[in-house]
């Protein structure tokens, strides 16, 4: 039986990913992030959503870049802190022990501890309440070779225990189901059995 | 050591999300998204990106409206059927037994068998390339309620084994390491120790 809600924010799960931003070191700070995705493939696209009142804010309006920095189960609790502390209190990287690193085409830094680093530079801006959307290109992405497989070249994101964000809660990744077109697969009843 | 990578889409984890559009019973679809996220708590708003090509773009724009359904474990393979399917060549609720249902507000159908379903109006649609975005206010939310914690009244959803999409495969949600806010509790260090 289905109860009906007023209009609320209930799309999980989700990344809790790390956004870094500056382009000094007096400048760096993480934001915490949700509200984030993929919006176009090609030319690769993506938007953070960000509240104007947080002190990122004002540097990433100032910058127009930040990196997205993938986040683990050993990355978790300075995850939450990052949400939870604001950057006009705390030095976010010394306070964690996070390296900021040199990301390849932004000012911004990246994370060196996160697994995958996005480096984004943006597009535009749209107000639309509570938070502003930050449209960007995406414009390099650097990747820890530690969970390249080294036989098929893929990278394993799964085995760096990437942290699920579900309402409130933070996760860990459970056991795979199968992969992306398993069941049009013609031995699918193998990979079906797993799940 | 990090190795740089072309511009690409590596946002993750992401949940595998049914989107239900259409009218009238003959223009009923089913389209797996991914590329979909919150861009604003107040009001609530978010976003799915389409591809032109596929079969619910024209449905979409036509009625501007849409209803995100979360997935569960049990709907994997129904979720990644539905995202190499074209509703050109099937009914996809009547091929993967799906129940349309009456949304509240939306004139799109919910899928019964999802435990929360997310009404939406679209406002804008952007081009970026390969994908138009969609923007939309959030018009309802209709949460099944046996994921209703009768205690607390609180949604668990994580007990409803939402499906988790990394990077091209389908897992389960693992173990809690903790809720937002936990790092800054006083008494953290029981919650810390889960993780």
């Amino acid at each position: 039986m289905k109860q009906d809600w007023k209009p609320g924010t209930m799309i999980y799960p989700l990344p809790a990913l790390l956004v870094s931003c500056g382009s000094t070191e007096e400048e760096y700070n993480i934001i915490t992030v949700a509200w984030a995705g993929t919006i176009c493939t090609n030319p690769a696209m993506c938007y953070i959503s960000v509240r104007p009142e947080r002190h990122s804010y004002p540097i990433l309006k100032r910058n127009m870049e930040f990196v997205i920095n993938l986040t683990t189960k050993s990355m978790a609790f300075a995850t939450d802190w990052c949400g939870v502390r604001s950057g006009k209190d705390y030095n976010k990287f010394e306070e964690m022990k996070l390296t900021p690193g040199k990301a390849k085409i932004v000012s911004a830094p990246i994370i060196e501890e996160s697994p995958l680093c996005i480096e984004c530079r943006v597009k535009e801006i749209i107000s639309l309440g509570s938070h502003d959307m930050f449209i960007a290109d995406v414009v390099n992405v650097k990747a820890d070779d530690k969970y390249l497989n080294a036989e098929t070249g893929k990278f394993e994101l799964s085995e760096a225990n990437p942290l699920v964000y579900v309402h409130g809660g933070y996760f860990e990744l459970g056991p795979k189901i199968g992969k992306f077109g398993w069941s049009v697969e013609k031995n699918r009843s193998q990979t079906k059995e797993k799940s």
